[in-house]
This record gives structure tokens, sequence and C-alpha cells, in this order.
């Protein structure tokens, strides 16, 4: 049993720091490196990807709205041929920064209200990954399964690693549940840990109203960035671990 | 004879424009697009870039200091070692919206202040140039002659192609004098062209003392964001057509 | 007959310049300036409050998203007490700005999609025009009529002074026609003057549907950011005047 | 013996915190709020102003360049006359959001290096200072003693209060020694401590060199945003208090 884990990291910004990267570079297979829109900047970025190389560790770009005000939060309504740019700058920026480090991007994901847009509306995914297609037809797109993001990437053929979020709550038809319903955010640890040893044993996840659903994921999303965040993740790669399951990079992963 | 027509274009930001690129892109065989930092923005980048598309046109990326409410203009006393993970992101993001749009970077140059700056200092030119060498050493570094920046290419292994400003005196040494300085700047338009005619016939400008000097160029620069600029640009065209020269793009004059 | 000329001006940024606020100057009594969130910044906020000085001319605030890439046009979703937070911070800039020149601020509107989402939304235009009561209790708000937010002035005890849009068609009901659908936009020159004449005869606008309805209006928007639109501005001014009306700022028309 | 405790506080961005302000409010008498330029956005400021009504803390607007990637702490070569808009368009902007609060400013201080540069050169800090004057005459410079900022203030008229920094080593004229210089940061707490209790004393600061130097101060500059700063802070307090010292607000102690 194979599966890769993947954080959000590099997202602070000038003199701000935000998460634990270097703790989290020892527990994760792919990095999502924040592009200077909503987090992250050249310096930032490129410390980041630095951290990568010599561990085995896939690189990858997330994307979001150019709002650090907002931390790339806030839904905003703009055309989406124009996003579409904003992706295409953000992937650019960090290949750029990556390739005069001797790296390359393997994989990108969308941040924030951008992803859950874009995960809601086809008419706003397809120019988005088609952006990313355009831009290289070899990225992997990480995104949770049943969105209109993977959708897209289906239909224009790139491939799609699904994200399985351990400590957010899934409804019977393997949506994640909305941040504003009770129990949407599942706090206790030992239920993170049990949910991540129960897609490993036979890839499913138990819905929020307690249905048993088989849910498609190669990839687990760990946070870096809250208390005790870096000691779950760890324990959640111990346990994987422990069970004979063996953590490997995104793009080894994806065929 | 054969030279190269190059231009800053790409200079507006989001709904406010600066100059005529379109009338530009009839004239120039080489563009420098800003990159976001100093001016530009995706959608301009993407839409500048797309112009140069089935025009004999070398696209190149114009980076500067992270300041649009100064244009880039005023100098900035950063970290060398951190404004060259800038140039990094800036070529980065405009290779990675040209690669989208099937184009790709052939050269570039720095702009405004930190152009002067890297002029004028080797320990800053040295990371700035070195950070271009490592996006792509096949980059042509833009610049004028008898500067650190040049110097700084040399050593690393850049190809530099000489920039030559028809309306801008020189001093004997084949230094810009100051704008700051009476005379610097030549409005002229009648002498701004007899600068490029001679420039062509015999190699040579008159320096700010009358001294005829040798001066390395094989490109001009042009300006299209001042009232009469692009007619300015027009007539230099004519001029060095009629005279039989050869307009041709950067990439194919410097080996 | 009396009634108020108001124009959005100080929209540029940095070296970028938007419409022409000389010549409006001539023509308007009361100046909306942006405060350097989707438009404007110190220096032009300075230059365009000191451009009303010894003029008969109101100074407004002009308040909007933290968007210069969108010009403050893109919807964003935040929370309506932090939006409040950033009309706090605009108005006091201005404020700032014009205490140091000798001017204060008479009035206030909000700008591009803050304000089409707060004319809509009671829940967001209640804290938004709360911010501006908590800040000076005698700025008078300029808004299109039948609007959330002249429905919270009137609530928190803020004086309204409501505005007409001449090359904008209405509805039945006195709103403003989408600019989506088709006739939103009123682009004939003769029909804009008929509407401003009709207004000031008897107070009433012709509806999309061709009806004839009452409408509260005591200060009317012109534009100078189009080809000819300072032309037209100083054409309705002047038809104004023929007619015998007298053009007065909006702080001594709303007592 | 009176003296004010002052702190560098609200300078934070969007989801980004940097030091420990609830605590510092129990311990400083003055704070100096980050303005939006080089930290601070409308949410944490009014939080940070909110933080002191109740309290008996003094509220001054912390001005810096517009830099938030560098934090303000990277010299900008700008116009001196534009810098001045800058401090209006900072100072109006907390004033903005102090008014709606209830609270309003007595102070303010300039930040990093619009605060180093205008120290040093009269040319800069004139229109500076003036600004601030053309702003509200009745405001406090707080700044080092020996400066060129408060020569602007002596002759332009303004209040000055003298900060003294307790962890930085002075020369034998007084004036701070660079930070690039050993031995310019004292990093041991009981030194740092001692040189709080000598100033208490006598007046007097211990230079670099170990002469014993008379100085004005009537404000201590205490930090919150380094591990330790806090505690440190908190141990200063108590020693001024212990020695039957008084802290108190500096608009309170300069008349």
């Amino acid at each position: 049993m194979e599966i890769d884990l993947n954080a959000d990291l590099g997202e602070g910004f000038g003199m701000y720091r935000m998460g634990e990267d270097e703790a989290m570079m020892e527990i994760v297979s792919s990095a999502n490196v924040a592009c200077g829109y909503h987090a992250g900047d050249p310096v930032i970025m490129d410390r980041t990807v630095r951290m990568t190389l010599g561990r085995d560790i896939d690189l990858g770009a997330h994307v979001g709205f150019p709002d650090l005000l907002g931390f790339g939060r806030r839904p905003i309504q703009a055309d989406p041929l124009e996003l579409a740019k904003y992706v295409l700058y953000q992937m650019g920026a960090l290949a750029g920064i990556a390739k005069a480090a001797g790296a390359h991007l393997t994989h990108m994901s969308f941040h924030g209200a951008l992803g859950n847009m874009a995960a809601a509306s086809y008419e706003l995914a397809e120019p988005l990954v088609r952006a990313v297609a355009d831009f290289d037809n070899r990225i992997i797109v990480s995104v949770s399964t049943n969105t209109q993001i993977e959708r897209a990437a289906d239909k224009i053929g790139l491939r799609v690693a699904n994200t399985f979020l351990a400590d957010r709550a899934y409804d019977n038809e393997g949506n994640l549940v909305s941040r504003k319903l009770e129990g949407a955010v599942i706090k206790d640890r030992a239920a993170v840990l049990a949910r991540v040893t129960q897609l490993l044993e036979d890839g499913t996840v138990t819905t929020i109203t307690g249905q048993r659903l088989k849910i498609a994921a190669q990839s687990i999303l760990l946070h870096g960035d809250t208390p005790g965040a870096v000691e779950l993740a760890r324990t959640v790669r111990g346990a994987i671990e422990s069970a004979g399951g063996r953590i490997v990079p995104v793009s080894r992963l994806i065929k």
C-alpha cells in the first residue's frame, strides 16, 4: 500500500512566518508551495524549494487569488480567463525559482477560495485547468475527488491525484462538508488517525451521517500551521508506516 | 548592416494603460515585457506576449523592483541575494505565460532603478546576472556597454546585446550622462535621428563634450510612452531601412 | 432649481493617469476622490484635494475594495465588519491629506463592486454606513435612491444625496438596469442631455420600458474618463445653467 | 521620577501575526501602531486601537515606507515631498480608525529605514515632520535625541519625546551605533536592565567606549516581538516601579 503525504508550505511573507516548514519537510512526500499571490514571496519560495532538495519530496505550485490581505480565502468574482493568466503567472514564477535551484514542478493545487470556487464550477475550473495544461501537460492536479476541477482535468487530459482531508467530514456524495456546518472539521486527533487508518485499510471514509463510502485518494493532506499540527502529522506518518504502508511522492504514484 | 530595435512594452497595470504597444509592435524587433513588479500584470503580459506571435519579434523580460507605486524608478537598498530571487520570480512568471502562448524568452533587461544600480555596482550585478544564468543560460542580457551588468554577464558567460539610447547623451567613457544633468536627454527629433544614422554609418556617438567615440551597439532602444514617441520610432526605423539597414531580432544578431 | 454635479476623480496610481481631472474640476461642484484601495495614492490624493481649493467644490471620499488590479470592480466576499474597517482607513487617509491641505470631507460614496454589493444588501450596507457615521456623522452619503445604502443611512441618521446617473437606464422601480443588459448604458449624447433636462424640469426619468418615473436626485454623476466624456460633462453643465439652474456643492444642497 | 514605556504594536498583516500585543498592552504606557504601509492593516489597526481603550495608554502612529515585503526596513530613495504625503496618509488612516473607536492620536514615530534616513538627513526630516505638524500640531514626535528629526521638530514647533533604546549601544555623541557594528545590540538581559536603572538614576548612558554620557529620555522603547522580549519588558517595568518610578503616558509627560 502506497500513499503520498502532502502539505501547503512556504506560506509566510517577508518577515512573516506561518507554519513549521522545516518540521513538515521531515514528514511529507510532496510540498505545495505558495507562489506570492495569497502568500509566499520569492525568497521564501526559494527557501522552501531548496528544503525539498536532497529529500524524496515532490514540488508543487499552490495557486491562489491575489489577496495577501485575505490569505486567498475570500471569494473574488473575476473573469475566469483572467484568473487563468494568474495561474500561469504563479506557476511560472515558482518554476523559475525551482529551475534555478535545480528542481522542477510535478504537481499543482488550487488554494482557498479559488479552489473552492473552481471545485464547484466547471465554467471556472475549465480555463484554470487548461492553463495548467498549456503550461505543462505533465503536471498532476492535486484535488478532492468529485469536483469540477477533477472533471476538467479528466476532460483536458491532465492526471489527477485525489487528496484526502483526514480532518474534514465528507457527505454521502463524497463531497467535503462546508466548514460552516457543525462537525465539518474533525479536531479529535484519535478520530483523525482512525480515518487515515480506515482509508488505508479499505479505501473508505465514514461520512457525516455514518455511512461507509468508497473514496478515491492517492494523497493525504497534512497541516503544519496550527498548534499540535506537526505532531499529528508525524503521528499519521508513523501510523501508515507501522501498518506497512509506504510514503511515496505523488509523481511516482500517479502514472 | 543589421540592428535590433527594442522597446519596453506591457507597462500598464489592471485598468491602467501606458504607451502605445500596438503601434510599437509594428516597429520593433524585440519587446521587453514588464513582469508585474514595477508594471505589468498577468493579463497584460499575456496580451503583450501574444502581440509578438506571428511577428518577427523577440520576447524579453523587463525586470524591476517591486514598486508599482514608484514604477520601479526609486532605488531600494535590498539584499542582492534577495533581489536575485525577485529576478527569477519575474522571469519565471513571464516565461510561464509565454510558454502557454507558444512563445519563449530570448533576452532580458533590468528596468529603472534596479538597472541603474546594477549598472554601477558589480556586487549587485553579479548575483542578478547569475540568477539569469541559473534560470536559462541561453538568455541574452540587453544592457548598455561599459556597465557592471555587462562585466558580470561576460564573467558568468551570458551573451550580451549592447543597447544604444539614441535620445540620451554619453560621456567620453561611453557612459550615459545622468538624467539630472543638463543635456542628458536629447529631445530634438532631428538630433536623435542623426545619432542613429551616425551609429549605423561608423559605429560612433558624439559625446556630450563633442568627442566622436566608438560605441558597441547591436540594438537601439525606442520609446512608445511619450507624445510623438511612436512617430519618432517609426522615423528611426524608416531611416535605417532607407539606408539599407536590416532590422533583425536580437537573438539572431547575437551568436 | 439647484443641483450638484459630481465626478469620481483622482483615479490614477503612481505614474498611471486616468481621466481628465483638471478639466473636470472646471465643471463639477463635488469631487469624489479615490483613497488608495481601488485607485489613487497619497500624492494623487493630495494633488486632487488641492485642485478643489479656491474653487466652490465639495470634497468627498470614494471608497472601494482593496483591489487595484481589478480597479475595485470585482466583487469580493469579505466580512462586512472587516470591510467597515477598510472604509474607516480610506476615509481617514483622505481626511488626513485634506486636513494638511486646509480642506475637509463633506461627503462619501462607495465605488464599483463594493457600492453595487452594498446597494443590494442591507447586511453589508449597514456596517459600512455605520463606519461612516462613527467616523463623522456630518458626512453626506452620495448614493442612488432605492438602495440598501440609502436605507442604512436613513436608519443610522446620516444625510443622503441621491445621485442620478444620466447615462444609465432605470427600471420601473427606480433601480439601475444591470450593465449586462442591453440598453443599460446610454451612449447617445443627445439622449443623455435630454435625460438631464427632463430630470431638472419635472424630476422624472423615462424608464427602460418607457414609463415616466419620479426620481429623487440632488446630484448628477458626470464622467471624465472616456473619450468625449469631458465635452459631454461640459455640455450638461451648460444646459443646466442655460435653463436657469444653479450648480451648487452637495453640502449646501443637503440640509 | 516619571517615564513613558512605549512599544511598536499592531505589526501583523492579514492572517500574519507579529509580536505579543496583548501581553505588551499590560506593560506599556504608549503604543506605536503600524499603519498599513510596512505592516498593519485596518482590522489589526482597529483591534490594536481598541486594546488601548480603558487602559492608560497613549495611541501613536508608527509610519513607514510602503514596503510590506521588506517590513519597511529597506531604504527607498523617494522624493521627500512624496514621502510627506505617505506620512499624512498613514496618520490619517489610523486617526480615522481611532476616531471611530473613540480614541485619538497623541504621538507618532518613524519606523525602520524611513526613521533611520530621516534621523540622518534634515532635508528628508523637515518635510516629514512638517507633514505631521500640518496634520495636527499637537502631535508629539517620538524620536532619539540628537537626530535631524528632533531638529526639524524643534524648528517647526512640534513637541518631542526622546526615546531611549535600552538594548542598543550609543556612541560618545549620543547617537545609536549602527546595527552592523559589533556590540550595537545588547542581548544580555541584566545589562539591558542595568542601563534602564542607570538612565533613571542619573540620566546617563554608558557609551560603547565606556564613557558616561548625559542623555535626554522621556520614554523607553520596549520590544515584544522576539523570544523573551515580553518577559524582559515586564522586568524593566517592574524595576522602574520598584525603584519608585512612575510609568506615565507620553502625552502627560511632555508639556
